[in-house]
């Protein structure tokens, strides 16, 4: 049960793990804890010793929300010697309007505006939190935003509020001279029946409606992107294109369509990591690789890091081997460029619209029938691929 | 079997019907046509007697895609003469992208040039069909844009192809003179594994990377929606808070996560179809109400009109009626009041940063515990609700 | 506000609450209660005086799991005076076999042998607690009975073993002499990624496999039907055809393909809950109606009952109503006779197998153009059905 | 590009390809045919060179449904001319009881007597057909059986009229004397908006009913249970435990949720596939192995046979040979005998109850605190299966 990759091989990437991923006890909603779990600084520990880069939190997942001032400091004390300790830094905040009942029909789009403020409040708190522990990052994660009973209030003003509070939430940490970018995370379901902004387009779209569209970006996850059946893939690479994946990114896995699951990277679907890691590679993310997983329920403390840590970096891993051998893979890459192939004269003349490109494309004699004659060999890429994956061309 | 409305009922609405959805002869991947079918002037005279106003058409669907100059002129003829008489226009027109095999691996997007440059020219020809039949509205929906096999195409390629097409038109359109509208269809899956453009979020945003974004708006489609799981009522108020929905959008039914079924509207979903019509209402919307759903194949071809499409209508006039009486419901009215009471003085506090404003917002004393007592009668107001759709609160 | 229907008008139905249900204080994977909630014999008072006629249980929904004696007794003492006051039965008890870490990996399927023997132990006694409380049924519901990891458990071992816990359980149930049926309640994940017998017709094929397949029937659930995005009402009729629905069921709401919702029956799908009250009536069912539903985070321990509880009787109630005037609807009557009209003659001829009867078949002229001619006036009789569930054919 | 196997390697198997799957064209419901297809006898030939055993066709796909006796005769002389040249066989036989529109409201359970009779008929011939061709197994896809309203058709009523079909049918192979297996083949919707059966949990059940359940088995589809979510893995599982998966098996590919792909066996789902092929090993599974799925609408006529045909029996190789690395891999092997340990006095008194067992249970000293804190290393094992799957344990 040797490991396949070491510490320092991992230490190369920008791994990072949430507090909460593998403090995770296994408490579920019809099931107690399985496990024991251990402190934060424990965890920075073991995820050091491991390779890991970062953390991640939530303000809660550090400081319970009724800590006195000195439980604040003692806590933060011993989680800060941790990381130093470890040469691991926070990566990214966030902050809980989830958790606390007063959240049960929204934060910053409940309904009643004293939530609204409130949540504005504890926002504040965490993102100041956030700073003093260096992180660049600052997710949200609606998961309260959203509704059972259309009835009760118009989405349109969700939306709005929503925009506000991200608007106010803008100015404020400008203001504070953060070095901050905000990342949006959408998700569908769960533990809404219907969550507000459930997709990365969604996002993707809503940011363009705030007053510092710059900094605010995406943070998609492998899991909400497939509970909602749709191409983890496609989704994110409309977040790269759009320039707004630069700063982090939930991995994790997930059987299409069900509840949250939170598995393992890379242990559900090889085809779906696969292009993920490779799209990473080719737009050259530098940006930090959140694991939002968390362990099974028949996994112990130990092996939360040992299999569950150690996991899902190395699926990461295999799977940019994987993407190596898929640039230097000569008939892979003859296939490509054969289906791929342009042609820069035509291009142009699509590319800049003016009424002669018009008249020209307008007489350009394109045969449907003779066009649609030409071989696609996509499907031998394919198998190909199949093949690269399951190490048949090594 | 006598209908619930007359047809000077339907007509006061915008109600429009695709050439394709009464045409549909109920062909499917596993079974021939289970009716005959008739001409488009045919459908355009049955519509008109029902109480449609308008009817929609990709150019194929009039005009065969290797018809001669004289079989144009005469089909053309024939239709605006049935349309005149009828007192009908055409609302939208759009060119069909999908059905020729040149389409296999997209039309924008196809990796090939020579197919884009064919789906340009085959949309500048379109579009000028449109605006010769007064169309104001071209929709644009994408089957064959995405892909089986992800190897085969990067997807950031397909979007950029996608967005440099667009813009192309829509500089089309604008030299031309033509008063036309362009509305982007988003659907998930189907012909396609996974389509580009997947969401009405998706739509959202790849609009604001347009040129000339101001030209462009989202046909948002019941079905499609459905078929990603998402809540179509959640997605298109989004499309309309972005001012994105005011001219054309698509009615129909869906069981979630299926093949594209293309029911009636409101044949399967009431409070779906309610809260379409409450959004409608409103948003004061009036944009063509389009029927893009198809008979059963048990329906017989004058069953397509008598049950199908006075179906479409009336159903949509049934909900219509009982918005009014949502509107008009004191106890439900009370209901949705006590639950989004509003607080001037301090929505004012978090709509305008200030330094001040962020100090005030601090020290509001605002405790969570408390707040979260506070009564929300939500279960009531959708109890009611239900009641009302059963007519049993009339 | 006032209820349309009357304590007594629910009580003259068989409606049954999980002790679970109105018991559910709102915690879910991502956040707190969110109500206080109430003692066991609290709840039965309440549900008494909205007209329920029996609660369900599980053994620790009552008796916590390390309760000693004098606190069983204390508890049962209490719950059993609230039942003979507010004349109520247990209509069905069961055994949880989730909530502790102990069935992390299964309970009659975990692979640990001591696990499966601890299972059994806790459920002989779980069936001697109904037994003590008269409860004529005996649910299981194997929600760790599953995997995450395929390649961790031979499922056919999986099916073995529970197979032969089923088959002890029945004896000794006999060997007792409790007049108890078993009901199979069937979901297809979650809390397991996957979970053994997952739908109704899995169940149903287990029933056949068992030592003593008359003791036992099928618990179908909307909800953990629709999880798997079928139809219920199929689904159950299958469970009516095959004689194995006489005694228990559950009712709920739920968007297909999501986390578990356990929404209010009736609360999101007319159609479903119409066919599925129909279905009741047309068998003429007597077995229990229990509720496994809970109320939204946001109803107060109050509105548990007001509006969640009386809710979900009167829904149904309103259904039953729309059923009875279903069976008066001349036109409806008319439409469904003309569409399944009979032919004796030719159906005795498929009913009875002989070499004749193959004779005469073959023989018969039955030409498939002429037939296929015959209109069938479904969409018709689907428009009206959806009239009389809003209340336009009163 | 050469292939990984030879026709020989291939020839080993029992690989079977449906007429109708190789002869796809590519015609969806949204575009035409984007290939010519080759006729039967060619298809033979083709799949024979790359070393298939078997073919399987519905009677239509071989013989039109008008063709006079002399077109009959002729194309069936060419064709099994061309089977005994390639020494190749036809495994299943089938009726098309789902293409002409006189099935458009079902076959066997059409409210229609007349259309269930004529249903009749034409499987007798198509028996007859394939008993001649030498078909030892014959499938029936009740694709028509099914609903899209479920006010029209009683659902019981649907499954009695096929549960005497079927009967009817039994007798009738039985009375020829023919050497012939029934299997039924589960879906859950399209082309009917809910297909009665349609799950293999379904099927199995059905089949306890029937008068001959012991000439009645499965026809498990990947995608078809795919289609509801479910793992094809449990569903299959549950069909050899019941001893009802002996003769015929349909492999391919699909998305979950989503319009039925047929995607190439292997091609979209690497774990899905190898716990898939385990199975068949692990069972000793001697029936056909029938790849049900066609080629993408991009792939040429030549690429039909070249890439996909050829791809589907070779990812089920590559998969064999990692079942053979799984169970000579120690540490795997290690890890499931450790996570399985069984504990053979236990399981004996489990096995045979008896009052004695009851007692001796009762008195066991199980504590489940402690027999929850054994530790299971299943994501462990998860982990080296994945790294078996990539090449990476070589």
């Amino acid at each position: 049960m040797s490991s396949l990759y070491t510490p320092q091989q991992r230490r190369a990437e920008r791994f990072e793990f949430g507090l909460w991923t593998v403090g995770n006890v296994g408490r579920d909603p019809f099931g107690e804890a399985s496990r024991e779990g251990m402190p934060p600084w424990r965890r920075v520990e073991e995820l050091g010793a491991l390779g890991a880069s970062a953390v991640a939190l939530h303000d809660n997942d550090l400081i319970p929300m009724n800590a006195t001032q000195a439980e604040r400091d003692d806590i933060l004390g011993q989680f800060t010697t941790s990381l130093r300790k470890q040469d691991m830094v926070v990566g990214m905040a966030s902050c809980n309007l989830f958790y606390h009942r007063v959240f049960r029909d929204g934060a910053f789009t409940a309904s009643d505006p004293k939530v609204r403020a409130f949540a504005l409040q504890k926002t504040m708190k965490a993102i100041d939190l956030g700073a003093e522990l260096g992180a660049k990052v600052f997710v949200f994660w609606g998961g309260r935003e959203g509704a059972e009973v259309d009835a009760a209030r118009d989405p349109a003003q969700g939306f709005e509020h929503y925009r506000k509070a991200i608007n106010f939430l803008c100015k404020y940490v400008k203001d504070q001279g953060y070095p901050m970018t905000f990342a949006i995370e959408p998700k569908p379901n769960e533990p809404r029946s219907d969550i507000y902004l459930p997709t990365i387009g969604a996002c993707l779209a809503f940011i363009t409606t705030l007053d510092h569209p710059e900094m605010v970006e995406i943070n998609g996850e492998t899991a909400h992107t497939k509970m909602a059946g749709l191409n983890h893939y496609h989704e994110m690479k409309m977040a790269f294109w759009m320039n707004k994946c630069n700063v982090h990114q939930d991995l994790n896995g997930q059987k299409p369509l069900r509840y949250d699951q939170d598995f393992k990277f890379g242990s559900d679907d090889p085809f779906g990591s696969f292009f993920h890691v490779k799209m990473n590679v080719d737009h050259e993310y530098t940006g930090w690789l959140n694991f939002d997983a968390h362990a099974h329920r028949t996994t112990s403390d130990m092996g939360v890091y040992r299999d569950f840590a150690a996991g899902n970096m190395d699926n990461y891993l295999m799977m940019k081997e994987k993407v190596a051998q898929f640039d230097e893979d000569r008939s892979i890459q003859d296939l490509y460029a054969e289906i791929n192939a342009g042609d820069v004269k035509l291009q142009a003349l699509m590319d800049a619209y003016s009424a002669a490109a018009v008249g020209k494309l307008r007489e350009l004699p394109l045969d449907p029938e003779k066009l649609a004659d030409r071989e696609l060999k996509i499907e031998a890429l394919e198998n190909q691929v199949l093949q690269l994956l399951l190490g048949k061309r090594d």
